[in-house]
């Protein structure tokens, strides 16, 4: 968990202020959940590995023998804080249906929680951009879905970013084709292949009693897909034995014409990700510079209906704050007007107010500074804090403003 | 705590967005500090009562013989959620120094979280919006704060607040001059008038073993106080028996001739505020239309010292969010371009798609409905979410575009 000072905290607000107004332009509404949901809720087997990292509220007016009559640390918990934005947005939409349009897309901007290791360019706060959408069956919600996240990435000047797509129902497909009977098993192993690699991949499959006949199959698929198929209606098909979900396939290739221009699709038939909740279309965003992904997400048909009793159609889409802060180009920052005032006791201090009042009331961002005798030190700090214009004030006369380089 | 949809969170952003802005414009700039801070740290007496409303956050990897072996809950937590963010700035501001300047002067927008009982107008998680000036003993900081809170609630169209002031020093005077001993009971009873009266607060001292004498003198100025006296030098000056708290009086004068016309400032020589901490000039913002203070603050010089080990000069004021919500009139929306196109199956997608991209790119936030029978109810709920404009796309047509209102 970080501080951020002035100018981290400024720049992080720029940046979510232009993703913000992206997605709103896309036609998504923001929405705020409370940082704290129920802790049953937040362990009800929705949230896959991130339940074991999510810290717990103690309850309020436990007493000693409350704490000497529990077994776990859980059950002293009736809270926790929550550790992504999809359960509670889940949790709220089961809540506030009534008041959602039919077709409901989301922005949740906000911090999520983990109790992770410390470990570099891993927070335990850290802010998540999602966007979903509730209530839209076909592949217009993932084309929606996938513009709006390119074009967020796009306006904040990361163009070279690709999305790396594929659907659950292919790669169950691919299982049921090549004989797998254990499909979530099968997953967990398929899903290291970045670090184990095709040989790791087929060793560990043996290993836990697959079929020998079913493991060449798909280690000869493996071993033939280069990973960077271009999402188009034909590669799609060729890069499948004929018949695998042919409805998946029909609307991989329908959202890739769709999203064609706006944004860099490539198809990954062995794109797994964790969340066992997905149902349909996955997908990752991936970038050159960058060992990780940017963000994620895909179709989750299932989960709604844990919360509101009926199944209702739901994609999302995951950016990750920290990870895009870093990727984006600092703009220039001297839009912003602002000026320094240097005084001191020999000026009336209402002379100085009235001087800040002015310039305030002009629009001018203001900063008040006491001359010291260390003039160099003064306009290094504020040099360094983005004030690049200053003024003396001097008794009854006008202000004469400076610039930083004209010091001399 | 409570969920916000989408009208609510869009209100409330804007809002935030302006307060962000005018308190940017008056110098001060923006920070942030992790929701969790040391359980140590929110208990170390600085927090008042609110201590003791603080949400703990178990530790991770408590085994079971850990939980038999505690006798309170807190021995269970390592963390917390902050109850202000006060306490967090102290720390922020003794862990960052050397990065911040001589004077530095804080933003902090941010929730905070307090145990209480639910009740009307009051929330477990809320929004504070506080202003700190760090480095500054002279007076300058007091009218720096004022003034920009007092510009902040004028551009959000709340002009009639009064900002009561008082100095700890002048209330110490007091006591000294009627000869109260023990200042800090005496206070606890003083800080009941608004509910218990002259006579109520007379009664308790005396129960409480004040000096008969010391009651009776503090009683005739209690009565003789109209609890709203301008905030002149004179008007001070007569309000009080000579020689009282010279300097803090010199002080307050200052500070209010400096914001007049600007802030609508009264004296009230018996406002308290709860916390310990302060050491100098306390306000509050009182409102006609609530029986509760939309904010407040004070000079707190001695706290920073007990994260840095050198006292600090501190002022801080800060504005109760979810107070200042309820109050601000809506200002007019239609600002925001907004149009919602409705679409059937009888048109190509990707005809809906570009009709979208285009006006997105042009600025305007579009909404994708899917057209059905009952129009007049799309038009109902468009209505309600603000889309006052929409087209229909036809194949192969530009869009007309019409208003909610030529729906006849």
């Amino acid at each position: 968990m970080r501080d951020f000072l002035p100018a981290d905290k400024a720049r992080r607000e720029r940046i979510l202020s232009t993703i913000r107004s992206t997605y709103r332009l896309h036609g998504f509404d923001e929405i705020e959940t409370p940082v704290m949901e129920e802790a049953s809720r937040l362990s009800a087997g929705l949230g896959g590995d991130n339940e074991k990292l999510a810290f717990g509220v103690l309850k309020r007016g436990l007493t000693e023998s409350d704490l000497h009559a529990a077994h776990h640390g859980s059950e002293l918990c009736d809270m926790g804080l929550r550790y992504d934005l999809t359960v509670p947005l889940a949790r709220f939409y089961a809540t506030n249906k009534a008041e959602l349009p039919p077709v409901f897309r989301a922005i949740q901007i906000a911090p999520v929680w983990r109790a992770e290791r410390p470990q570099k360019g891993r927070y335990r706060q850290f802010v998540q951009c999602d966007i979903d959408i509730i209530g839209e069956s076909s592949a217009l919600a993932e084309i929606e879905l996938i513009t709006a996240t390119s074009d967020t990435l796009r306006v904040l000047g990361i163009t070279n970013a690709t999305i790396r797509i594929n659907d659950r129902r292919i790669l169950f497909g691919l299982l049921d084709h090549f004989g797998f009977t254990d499909h979530e098993s099968t997953l967990i192993t398929v899903d290291k292949l970045d670090k184990i690699g095709v040989a790791g991949v087929s060793a560990e499959l043996l290993e836990r009693g697959a079929s020998p006949v079913s493991v060449e199959a798909l280690t000869a698929l493996l071993e033939s897909t280069t990973g960077s198929i271009p999402a188009t209606r034909a590669a799609i098909a060729a890069a499948l034995p004929a018949g695998v979900a042919p409805a998946a396939v029909e609307s991989l290739a329908t959202i890739a014409e769709a999203v064609q221009g706006t944004a860099t699709l490539v198809f990954d038939p062995f794109l797994v990700r964790g969340m066992g909740y997905y149902t349909g279309a996955i997908f990752e965003v991936a970038h050159p510079e960058l060992g990780y992904s940017l963000g994620g997400g895909g179709r989750y048909d299932g989960m709604i209906g844990r919360f509101l009793g009926t199944d209702v159609p739901a994609v999302g889409f995951s950016l990750g704050f920290e990870r895009l802060v870093d990727l984006v180009e600092e703009s220039d920052d001297a839009a912003d007007d602002q000026l320094a005032l240097l005084y001191d006791a020999a000026v009336d201090l209402d002379e100085v107010l009235a001087h800040k009042r002015a310039l305030v009331a002009a629009g001018t961002r203001v900063r008040l500074v006491t001359k010291t005798k260390n003039i160099r030190a003064i306009l290094g700090q504020l040099e360094r804090d983005g004030y690049l214009r200053y003024a003396f004030v001097n008794a009854g006369e006008p202000l004469t403003i400076k610039t930083i380089e004209q010091q001399s």
